[in-house]
């Protein structure tokens, strides 16, 4: 299995709903350093995953998407905690959509599966993985 | 597949046993910073794969166990090389049992495997990663 | 000339007022990874900068004062921008003030110079450095 | 499962043929930090993935080979995009035959899968994994 | 001391003159990951050393005309072994030459002096750094 | 002012005496990731700072003495604890050492200072830095 990641990232405010998350369910941030990996068994006609100029563009474009906001008041995750684990998902499903809307060229039909890191600290990050569904 | 990671160290001494070990057959020591990474399908009802807080904190008491101290001389350890690889099953193996005693609390019980990383140098690390065994 | 550093992160909410931060003026976050080095021409009687174990908690001390908050609603820094570089400031003068207070211990007073780094992402950060006032 | 992982480096030199590669048609160069990782699910007798020496020589080898070297005079590669994720292939496949060969010790026979990660700049990497052909 | 820093990249082929270089006499080619650092005693009336967006861009510009490029054609380095540390200089040249053009805006005429570390490897880097002459 | 650094590491075993220490009174150990740095103001003829090839072995010899052993039953460090900052010294002056004999080539002697930095874990470090004693 071959695979490319690109790395970018995003600064957010938060709060989070739940005892669970002790100080965190004060309004506070984080910047995410987010790795986007594609991945797929076989390179295309050009000897590569993924054109790697249109990787980083797309994912800067789903991170300033989110980037310099209070996802609290951000109507598409009412009632959800944003937690990092469920950004990775967001930002999965994002790249997921991109590539079936062909913004990765056509040879990214090829990929078969993506995984998403987003790191919070120098101690904490979380990941979403998973294959890409095929139609 | 969701994953969430924490990043602790611990500072060891020991020696090993083999020629192939060539100068590591001296006593000396090192820093291992450790990845621990849960895993698991579906996040829990607070949107989390595992509660950040209490990973932290099953991880630094797993480690204070280990730190400062000479391996040579642990009891759980005799007759045993104390290699890289070896101390991220050890890893492995303690978390695994923290999560059954409950102490990353009752939605931990949904993690499904574990992967652990000791990196013992800019150069060189290990793991150990599986599933957790359901009961 | 001899330094310790030692490294924590804090995560806050925050918004800028100037047209020179452009999104940043919108509300939003950031983890800042912070890097407190002590420097001292000679090392104290122990034959070290400072007591580390010390200084991880006064570093821990401070950020947990400014973390998981929104600092646009922190009286202390009422019409201020509270930008990178003037939280490096911040975390420069409180550390200060606690060598003076004696928490890092009686040895601490030999340390003559501080340099603090906030790091906000993988592509950048900022500092404050300078003297200890001595007394 | 058990892993094992060094690093290194190689400094090349080299130019892509086909549009999607924009400015990199031009004659440029790279530095790849390699991390080549061993897997098993066992240890061997012992308690060791590979000889860590062992791996850190092989793969000083096989990139000494390739390092300081202008890619397209390579008779190996003609034809050929050497693109990051085709290099982590043949780093991949030249680990391979030196395991058959017997380099990196007889245990690593034991050895079932590796994984090739190479790290091209500060927010861009690729990889190739696979398990090892038994014969 | 007030710093700010940035971080990017450039991938740059060439070859070095002089027995001291070994097979870097050869062509090959490195990734420089370049970190421009900027210093002023005191913040300007925004808060800030410098504004981040424009330093970002002018960096950016500045790798852009020396990368993806074969540095041994390039007329304004005849001559000369285009080294990390050279080429450090280089940067850290047209940085001050786009401050003093206005390219950092208005207030970064209070930037008192500069760094810039070029990273060639994982275990290689060099700087340059200096004043800023005034006039 | 220009630098070119290089990096290595060692691995040790020590303890040290004195109530500060606390739980490193034991018997431990310490992987030290140590980066050596060579600042001068002008470049040598070669247009670089120091030969890297050299200062690469240089280092490794200086930390193949020191690695892979119990610190405390080494006799040049009798009575001393073998801190951190204790170990950056030890490598500066062995460095400085080397300098003047000439193991660095002769453009050496335009070095001017150095820096040496051990990092023992994701989250502490120490350094020594100095000016070179001319003669």
């Amino acid at each position: 299995m071959y695979s490319v990641s690109v790395r970018d990232s995003m600064m957010v405010a938060h709060s989070f709903t739940g005892e669970v998350f002790g100080p965190a369910q004060r309004l506070h941030g984080a910047t995410f350093v987010v790795d986007l990996e594609f991945r797929r068994p076989e390179l295309d006609p050009d000897g590569i995953v993924v054109d790697i100029g249109k990787a980083t563009e797309v994912l800067k474009t789903i991170l300033s998407a989110l980037s310099f906001r209070n996802l609290d008041e951000e109507p598409a995750f009412a009632g959800k905690n944003t937690t990092t684990e469920f950004l990775a998902r967001v930002v999965f499903d994002r790249t997921a959509d991109a590539i079936v809307r062909g913004e990765l060229g056509s040879h990214a039909h090829g990929i078969t599966s993506l995984r998403v890191a987003l790191h919070e600290s120098h101690v904490a990050w979380a990941a979403f993985e998973g294959p890409l569904k095929t139609t």
